[in-house]
């Protein structure tokens, strides 16, 4: 997006922070994305066709049935739906939460950005992951946090190098992890770095936010029990967005009952409430629970069944050429070229071949991830993955033959 | 709501904007008015008996019929709505708008709290009405802007005082000003003053953010044309909340381009997107003019009606001991005491009488309202609001008899 100048009175002016606000070019570039014909691995979209409208329809007209479900709302949600989300964190974190520590939120990207404002002043230090989750870089930012990487490994965040950080004088004020099945490099922080990462947050004093939107979409076996099961210094988020559906906009938050009151209070001129209708419809979703733990099984298999086809057509398709991370669960496969492919260069003529993806530099903190790439493998069925895969093949040849493009981009 | 501080640990501090942030007295007073017994004439709810339940279950049935009404949807609205909202807007302000040029919020206030991010650094001078909307207070702020009030009259805001202020030196680089059946003072701007207030605009260079969730509801005629009508400075803030549903949380600005891109950019790290399926919604109710005009007038109606018997009950009760300000649409009616009432100590007499409204105070910029209130007419049919307005005398006398209170509130 081009922010054009049309008025050079002053007076006219954006605010400050505006300057440092500028679209990415490579956001520029996935907007050729939205055409019909072009198979994106871009967009973290779960598979619309696995989204249960039915069951949302049915949710829907029994809550209009009620008058309150039209109304404005409390600013902390609906308190059916702050007690079904408590119950089912409590069984996650294996204690019994209150309601009060429990914020409804639009999507847990609103969680991070009331976060942001709560917990940050500008200056604060915050430990991010490398690569990590773009959201989550644009809300600290926003709030302008000094963002500190720390590298990510098969197992998740390396804990390793953030207490050697720690004991060399990091003072974060707050450390965000997405937990499970990361975006965007896949990987499912260990069961023992969890309980290192809690003791770390006990012993050095800081905020844990764990972000968690995609916990519950695992392959095989469940990850391992959230970070917050180990201190109460976590501020866990996760979301209905990818188990129920985006349009909800239905995320949540639940920590520190001081956290959730200031939430409340920063999200009141944030935007008043959510939406009565769509929190009610979530609350029915999410209280069926026969219902959910089968709606929830079809999308696993459905996205494990992707998963297995996109990487044997990536193996196929490159060879050594290529490495990716295992996927146990989550939307996401991270792979880097072995070859010092540059994946945004590549991504200009993958577009050209109807195929897109995200450049690893995309999700760099201070490294630019030139040769990585995520690929989301939840929007498209296997048939479609393995035909985006033969246009990447092909865009990957072209782009051997002719690495820089002729309009210098 | 009390902000506890369990823990002592200088490390889990929350941000120092939290520091001046507290829900205010009247705020926690009024919580007690949730128990059903009581006549809340504080809320600014509409009349849930007259949004449009089947309706909106109609809209909700053939919206989920589209696999996209339950994906993400695109940061700055759902295009076809942009379209409509753009449609209508141009037939308002008297000249075609682009859709390119209209944002759809989550209700009217994220509206107001993006474009204070967007616009104001810390320490910039923002001119509010006295007494204020407040939620635009909230997040002007939040933005730490520097809040300078000009007083209301039968007429809005007297933008005589307002030219005399900016004569002498003071140069804001917002005005904001809810032009339409004012919350809290219910008045509306006069077309004169429309008209000089944008060319104020014009001459001294701010932007004037012309918020108008009320508009729609007028009792005998319109209101004259907007602000936005008179100068392309004006960045115009409407919704279907009043209209249409609180649950949808659809509201929208209008205005400058640029504007618009840097909103959308603050959008992303915000919320990401709004709901598919509410935009969807919003977007059948208003496409339908014939149903949408029979229902506006109906709510149109009703609330004249029912504006009509607040304000006799209260002439009736109280006489010369009160006045309030002429009301042609929207939703409140302003009183003010003339005998020197002193309406928050009254408030609390009042909840005990089972009846509730908002003391002046809360809306103050630089001056504290003492002996006025605010009464909302729409929630409750007439036969509510004459009951209401009994207890409010019948509070009022044991006020009168015992005008502190005995827990020394």
């Amino acid at each position: 997006m081009s922010v054009d100048s049309p008025s050079l009175d002053p007076s006219l002016r954006l605010s400050s922070r505006m300057a440092g606000l500028r679209s990415s070019a490579i956001r520029d570039l996935l907007t050729f994305t939205a055409r019909p014909e072009v198979i994106s691995l871009a967009g973290g979209l779960p598979a619309v066709e696995l989204v249960p409208r039915e069951r949302i329809a049915r949710a829907a007209q029994r809550a209009l049935g009620d008058p309150r479900s039209v109304q404005y709302g409390e600013t902390s949600g609906w308190a059916p739906l702050r007690e079904t989300v408590a119950s089912r964190e409590s069984d996650a974190v294996g204690r019994r939460l209150d309601s009060s520590e429990v914020v409804i939120t639009h999507g847990s990207q609103q969680a991070l950005s009331l976060l942001a404002q709560v917990l940050l002043d500008p200056g604060d230090t915050v430990v991010v992951e490398e690569p990590g989750y773009t959201g989550a870089l644009q809300a600290f930012g926003a709030a302008q946090a000094a963002l500190v990487p720390v590298a990510l490994d098969a197992d998740g965040m390396d804990t390793a190098v953030l207490e050697e950080a720690l004991t060399e004088g990091l003072r974060p004020k707050v450390v965000h992890t997405v937990s499970n099945f990361h975006n965007p490099r896949g990987v499912v922080l260990s069961a023992q770095r969890r309980e290192h990462l809690a003791s770390l947050a006990d012993r050095y004093g800081f905020w844990i936010i764990e972000d968690d939107p995609y916990g519950e979409l695992w392959f095989d076996a469940p990850a391992p029990a959230p970070v917050a099961a180990h201190s109460d210094r976590v501020l866990r988020l996760s979301s209905g967005s990818k188990t129920l559906a985006p349009a909800l906009r239905v995320g949540w938050l639940h920590g520190d009952r001081r956290v959730c009151e200031a939430v409340e209070l920063i999200k009141q001129g944030t935007d008043l409430c959510g939406s009565s209708l769509t929190q009610r419809i979530a609350t029915e979703l999410l209280d069926d629970g026969a219902w959910l733990d089968t709606h929830l099984a079809t999308v696993r298999g459905a996205y494990a069944a992707r998963s297995g086809a996109l990487i044997r057509a990536l193996e196929s398709a490159f060879g050594e050429r290529l490495s990716h991370t295992e996927v146990f669960g989550g939307m996401f496969c991270w792979i880097e070229f072995t070859d010092g492919c540059d994946t945004t260069r590549l991504l200009e003529r993958a577009i050209e071949h109807d195929v897109a993806f995200v450049p690893g530099g995309a999700f760099g903190v201070a490294k630019g991830h030139p040769h990585a790439a995520r690929l989301c493998f939840a929007t498209y069925d296997s048939a479609a993955l393995v035909e985006g895969v033969d246009r990447l093949r092909r865009a990957y040849d072209a782009h051997l033959r002719t690495p820089w493009s002729a309009t210098g981009h």
